[in-house]
């Protein structure tokens, strides 16, 4: 299981701010905490960037890479921003990501093909909804790979992400058991050994006491990396959860344990 | 998941000198402490006890009983003192265990059979080795499943325990993840739906720094949990390891979530 820090968020004030007066300090000091932190990958949330998209992208894309060159995950729905960025990133990014809604089937994956890069693809409904049980999961699953296949992108570049309920909705922790099980059976669904991506923070969006936040977390990602979750998308300065997770890896990655794994 | 204790170990000097001198408050104080902390079961190791066995067994059921009234595991291989115990205690115990070794299917499962209680059996071969494989573990879990069907036992009696691997062996985390499909594929297997217990704490058996030991624990329990584990028989005073326990019934069985179930 790889981490990946879902820290640089441009709905941050500080960090939009840095953006506003493309000023590379504050993100550069963001992303090398990240990096120390354990992250493995760095998803730019660079939210629409509805002004002056591929300027602010390349400011962004270039002002990560000068300080580490972990793969980027580029996270945007704005596609002019996304091939801007795609154009910049020195090491492939992955996209982040598309779903069956027509405008990114039209505008998103396609940049996947035209890059030839991976792209994440979320277990949504076209309208955005999310499915309720495992089945509507796994048929979501098999739509996004057949759209992958229709603009000829090697079905390979496809990671799922199955789109974590918060515990605080109706059935989120049902939701949540079955997303295990939609992990797990996905790589039989789809014939090869689909890599998987879920964002950890959504388990806890909402209210409730930041250490029982945790604490839950703490508990669904080493459920996640059993079930074979190939990427966790996380806030990486949660230290104890960046540590439970080099666990799990001890556990289920490493032929041979040594102690000094963890 | 429910919780059993597994601190009352009678190789522990302070509680074999209470058993010796049959004082019983300090096994009175170290239960009532297991509950305090969330046992919901408690295992009475009480070793072979080749010395007065029904006396002694005797005087620790009574003695455990006196502070609370959670069921008990009867975790001796002597059927002397386990029949003692079963005929003394006042709520359905648990014997802990079985396996396909002669001598326990002559003189233990009998037991079961005779005060109509659950009964563990453990995933070994009948010599007491460890089987490597998930393969291997699930015919041994048929073996017991017939052995129990021979003693007209109805077989909901049958909990599994796969027997966690220490982590330093060789394979040890390769079979740990294996005993996780093995969890998850027994009520297919059996065609019921098996109960299972582990015992959490070999998986840190040996050397390692006591910190990292603890996060291995709290890494593999909700993997346990999630594959379908019953009960998780661990070190009940590992305050973190339980309150991960808890999270994970809350992510894994309360139909409405709740904060406060954590």
């Amino acid at each position: 299981m790889i981490l990946a820090a879902d820290n640089l968020q441009i709905t941050h004030p500080e960090l939009a701010k840095a953006l506003d007066e493309m000023n590379p300090a504050p993100i550069q000091s963001l992303v090398k905490n990240c990096i120390t932190a354990g992250a493995q990958m760095i998803d730019i949330n660079s939210g629409p960037l509805t002004r002056e998209p591929e300027r602010k992208m390349r400011f962004l894309v270039e002002t990560v890479q000068s300080v580490t060159d972990v793969p980027l995950l580029l996270d945007t729905a704005n596609p002019r921003a996304l091939a801007a960025g795609l154009a910049t990133a020195i090491h492939p990014p992955i996209i982040n990501g598309f779903s069956m809604e027509p405008v990114k089937l039209e505008k998103i994956l396609p940049l996947a093909k035209k890059y030839d890069t991976d792209i994440i693809g979320y277990l949504l409904y076209p309208h955005g909804q999310v499915p309720r049980g495992e089945v509507e999961r796994m048929e979501i699953a098999v739509a996004l790979f057949e759209a992958v296949q229709k603009v000829s992108l090697c079905p390979d570049r496809l990671i799922i992400d199955p789109i974590i309920a918060p515990v605080l909705w109706e059935n989120g922790t049902l939701q949540d058991a079955g997303i295990l099980n939609v992990i797990r059976r996905l790589p039989d669904l789809l014939g090869y050994p689909v890599r998987t991506i879920a964002g950890v923070s959504n388990l806890t969006t909402g209210r409730g006491n930041y250490e029982k936040k945790l604490l839950l977390e703490q508990a669904y990602l080493p459920m996640l990396a059993a079930s074979g979750l190939s990427v966790a998308l996380l806030n990486i300065f949660h230290a104890k959860t960046v540590q439970v997770a080099k666990a799990c890896n001890a556990l289920l990655n490493d032929p041979i344990f040594t102690w000094e794994g963890i």
